[in-house]
């Protein structure tokens, strides 16, 4: 059973270093797509193979999704033994439950999706829900980008820092780099008061004199680390604020306002293509990070400390 | 059982006059749009109801398909008795076979994305072949628009023409307009040079001396339909050539095509929200078919004629 | 189609209690148990009927887990038309996720089991995470008994209280009576140290001269809620602390351990049998919820606000 | 993964042929027949295996495919790795929709039947309609005869001649003969007045003085080949008419009717087991077509051009 | 939802006495045959009814299942709300277990088929093993004729008679049959050396001076009644011996070998078409047992003592 | 792909004998239970292996069984390639029809709950009933510890004895025990008035002056044995009565009962782990059995005699 990287439009570069990294070479499928806007996507030849199809629902989503929907099918019927659709940032994983009544469940949706359009298997990167996987009907690996990421804080000083949850469902995710770098947490308890406007509350923790590093799964528009970050200034934190985050969707007005910050470092890592308007952003490639995991998966070795359980 | 008509936002004034046309109101769905594009439509209360969702998958046909399914899953939630996709219009209908090594079958996945949503039918109008319903593994019904256009067509004198099937897969549908109106068939068989240029090649039947009636289940980017009415203009036919089918989706360079061609007619249905740049377009409106197919199914009635069988 | 109440035998007089609410009598299932302890449970006669099953899984959680089972198929093969199991505490929700590499996701092993032993619905009271319904491939309906214990919490004063969240995940929880009591809230961040023993680590918001009224869905050995109090004491709370919670499993020490506490009240429901070990137990019954939300479901009318949405 | 070639009874020496083709001896299945005709087929050890059942559907149809799915049981429960369905003859792909109200979609019913009693795949040889594999929820190989029944036609001279496709059904397949032996093509537009009996009706291309190959999928009844080649002996064509198809079932009077037509060449392949009462039948074997392909097939390696796409 | 009753090619008296039963007429399905043996069954408008399919599997039992299961897709897609196939005879039952390796499951995979083509659910008379309804992924309501059977036994003298379970097998049917007359048991323990030829064994119970009434679920060739009957007379019982079973198949020398018995009675039931060929057969109808269970279902009735359990 | 055992909690002991039998070591799950009851079993790493989880559902039969189903689902999750659920004594197994409207049918059930917790294929050893595989929608390998037990019997004298089942139901197994011991066979035939007290009632067969060997599969309260034996007595068979079953529950009473019975022997295996309290058991351990089918299936090698038809 031959190893076999398939690359969906939406992150080839990622899907070519994530190739790379097992010692082959990314088959770009050929992505035709018709006057009306149907795609057609065309893999090559595959019969047996241990197939990992790369593939982010980044924006547009919907495109990216059905994209990846029918790389599946065009895999299955092509005679693949295993497909792993490979989704490091999974669009629609916020939507885990009904928020008020007539709303769709579209985390489980699109997990509906992928399982009927052939998937044998899911890999994810820092899913925005812990409970990520109980809805997926077929086996998920969630894997973390936290080690890359505080690999790459680590190689500037961080002693005198204190990570910060810009909200509760943060506080997981900053309780594990805080642990890694051995520094103190603080969470930010926030009120959400429309989809783009975010307004800080209470603090939890000591930030005063120390410089923050704000730590999150995704990166929107920038409104919570923007509030996080004034608010934090304006309870006594030191300026030069670091961020960082798995997942940089940018969207909207998010590069003028991270930009605005005076943050003294952004890191995210590439599972979203990374934008070229912040001259600030520092990208952590997790193409190791995918390509030991695929590695390991496909020699049938356990995965360690790639994965990430709580 | 109440019946219960949802609007997607592909083609609301359509879901207004089918719901009119059954007494009732359209419930238009909220559709929230997320900054990165996750659609989230909320639907209002339906518990215990026969609910019709009406949504052709015109373009952006992965927008729409994936609304579609989010409101499936929604009105499942929503406790809805039974759940019926009205999909006038069918993207990926035409992806029914494999063309070559490495595609997939795109009809049969949008089918399994729908079944896996919720629906538990499907209402198509005029789908682009006639194995559509085998594809799916839920109960179809198919619908034909051909008497709307019929009509239409009646209201102005057409003795001395002749129906043309502009290629093969057009050959049953102009018969039956044939039949119905007592004309007599031509067929041109083209072969398709590329995606969106079109060479026709040969003449089956009469056209010296007769005004040509070309008829076809959807116009894309209109292509077909000027390569044809070039066609038989070359063959004899006389110029004044009235084109009618179900489908306008009028893609691309269409409305100019079209304009240039000096047709006497262009009749065409309002599956898809009928353009404005044309002013020739005369839109037939199927809201009375699917009013009338919809009340039948909701209070357990034959389809009698409104259903297509071949 | 007739409604039916079926009692399962882990809390039958919730179901009398349910049924005579809804105007009817709870079926009691003969329930035949074998010298090996297999489970043989009998329903009467029930073909067409509308048919809700009501058995929490309480301790011993296997068996009742087991007699569910066996009685949803029971169901489905008597002839009902529709089956619902009412399961207002939902033994194994908390195994959502797996925390470390080797575990199964109980939750969905639980929602599985039910789905194929014949259920068309589940209502729950109060799950632990707010993503269950994601986990579950049958539509959920989630009940809340907030209202439940607020109406009893007012019937005393409760001016200069302050609600409490004993961890993170409670805070919503925490915030729906805040925001209905017109009162502050206090969030403890615990870390638990092991499955019984738990230690309370840090408080957001003020506590200090203020009566605190703990919330949380369940007590289980009741470590959680006696650290809290302590630990609240410790940071200037007043005495006479109130402790509401939805699910009452008092496993364990769990009597005896609030008994020591000098709680001033203490407010649970019976979606757990309740307790007569604890002369304190103030027991709101969520008979008349359920019986509200089973008779709208029957009448198929809208559940509004009896469910939780978040 | 050893391969395993089971013989069905309804083509035994093409099972022998194509298990020689790839180096070993078909399984000859017993066949035990209750005295009610209730079939009980046994299959040999085959565990772990990558077997290939094969067995076209010829007539008795409905006993054969029973026959099928009992074998495909068995080899599941005998613990087969994986189980291929090698269906040359495919019955009921006719039946690929719904021609009047009523009626069953009965390629559907069939692809489902395989599909529940065990089949991982299933391999085809020219399915009467392109759209076949969308039928089916399992992967479809389609293979194609066309080059086998080429290469027998080019050990005569064919020039002069012309490919004919005896209804617009016909006409890929007969443009597929067409290009590989450089000739024109023509179809002849018949319209069917009942199950046996065939009127044609209008000519498209050239015949006069050519000598036509009539190329069709399949021969049932021969009245198709009949009336196709009067007609063209009428419209100017030479005598010594070449016919050619896949699937002989040469069923009621076809035998008599061919004989009585003068045919230069009749040529078919073995998918149904050839008659003796021709004796102008040529018969080209798939069995080389078919052990190549599964000889691929088990190799994991690409079919290339032994599928058809169109 | 109304009645429907749709007659299959099997049984259609006995439909038409159902329908008659229930105060309607039986929906005969047209039953076009293709020339090679491909059933296209129709059935009439059914949008909406609560339909029952009565088709006994009787021989030729793989052509009356293929028409079973092809009724059932065309009543799913013609729209009826709840599609019941009445089996009374169910053929492959006795294949419910391998009894030797590399056998399928005749039983399952004839259960599924009927499954996946549509049924809702079963309807059987008397199968032959008492674990069959757990073969079956849908609900199974298993009726009996031995009232039906019993009446005609009694309006006769029976005392002084013995019933006699000619096999293991039928023991429970005997002791039925003797609970009812007030008649002792005896039983015939059979080893059967091959599909036809049947030895009898040793014999549990007193026959002496008594006249048998042998009791069965089926006649298939007379084998083993023949063999009974003789075994009981040289063991002292008196002749006259009465038979009586519920399925009739009479196969291959069945009549001959019936005939040649010199029995007293030989009573059946109509669930197969009975044969004209015994003069001796006394057929009791099922048709009331049928349309008695058929309404109550319909109407949502318990089925009370139709139903056997054991 | 690599073999694995892994071992729940019902018979630690047996799977490690198993293990060492094909060359290894039971991996012990670790079994958390929560304060609940809530089971929360862990594997360890076993990526691509082919697992074998070995867990009788012995008394308690629910507890067992919940842990088998979170095992199978941990298994599924960590990655394993192919999953066996081992069950030597499969509880639920007698509930396989409705003897009583109303009823489940618990070993459907049960073998469902298998199935959707992701287990591939079951092994069971002597099931209750023939018919036991046909109620697993998955594929089930039937094993016989008759060989086991056998050869214990045949380290003594047996000439003189006869084999004797107890009921019809053990008729078969008796006359496998006879044949391989070259003994005759009686049969008692019982009725059983109540759940643990039992009734002897006639005896087919010669046993005067006979030693009886009482086979049966499995002893639950040692009723039936206790009746068997006497009632053999009374019917004039030697003392010194042999008894031999596979399953050796031993249940409530049945150490004393059987105790009273002066037994010469009392054969059972370790499917349920041995009682201590019984001086006179000797346990035939089906490690080997185990162990030589779960190596063959590793392997991919034909079952031969291990297995059970019949």
């Amino acid at each position: 059973m031959s190893l076999c990287i398939v690359a969906g439009s939406a992150n080839p570069n990622l899907a070519e270093a994530v190739a790379a990294g097992v010692g082959g070479v990314a088959m770009r499928s050929g992505l035709e797509r018709f006057p009306d806007g149907e795609l057609c996507p065309v893999v090559g030849p595959m019969r047996g193979d241990d197939v990992y199809v790369l593939q982010p629902t980044t924006p547009p989503v919907n495109e990216h999704l059905m994209e990846l929907a029918l790389l599946l099918d065009a895999c299955r019927r092509a005679g693949s033994t295993r497909v792993t659709a490979v989704v490091p940032y999974f669009g629609y994983a916020r939507q885990d439950r009904r928020s008020r009544p007539g709303q769709a469940i579209g985390a489980r949706v699109v997990a509906d999706i992928l399982a009927a359009a052939g998937a044998d298997r899911i890999i994810v990167v820092d899913p925005h829900t812990p409970g990520f996987e109980a809805t997926c009907s077929i086996p998920v690996e969630v894997l973390t980008a936290t080690s890359v990421l505080v690999t790459a804080l680590r190689n500037r000083e961080t002693s005198g820092s204190v990570v910060v949850a810009p909200d509760l469902g943060a506080v997981k995710l900053a309780e594990r780099f805080a642990a890694t770098l051995g520094l103190p947490v603080a969470v930010v308890r926030k009120s959400r008061t429309s989809g783009t406007s975010v307004r800080a509350e209470e603090l939890v923790g000591d930030v005063v004199g120390r410089r923050p590093i704000i730590v999150d799964d995704m990166i929107s528009t920038g409104a919570t680390i923007e509030a996080t970050a004034r608010f934090l200034e304006s309870h006594g934190a030191l300026p030069q604020t670091v961020v960082a985050a798995t997942h940089a969707l940018l969207l909207e007005a998010a590069p003028e306002r991270l930009d605005q910050l005076g943050l003294a470092r952004l890191l995210v890592t590439d599972t979203v293509p990374p934008s070229n308007d912040l001259p600030i952003l520092e990208v952590c490639s997790v193409a190791a990070l995918l390509s030991d995991a695929i590695g390991r998966l496909h020699r049938e070795e356990p995965l360690d400390d790639l994965a990430r359980f709580e």
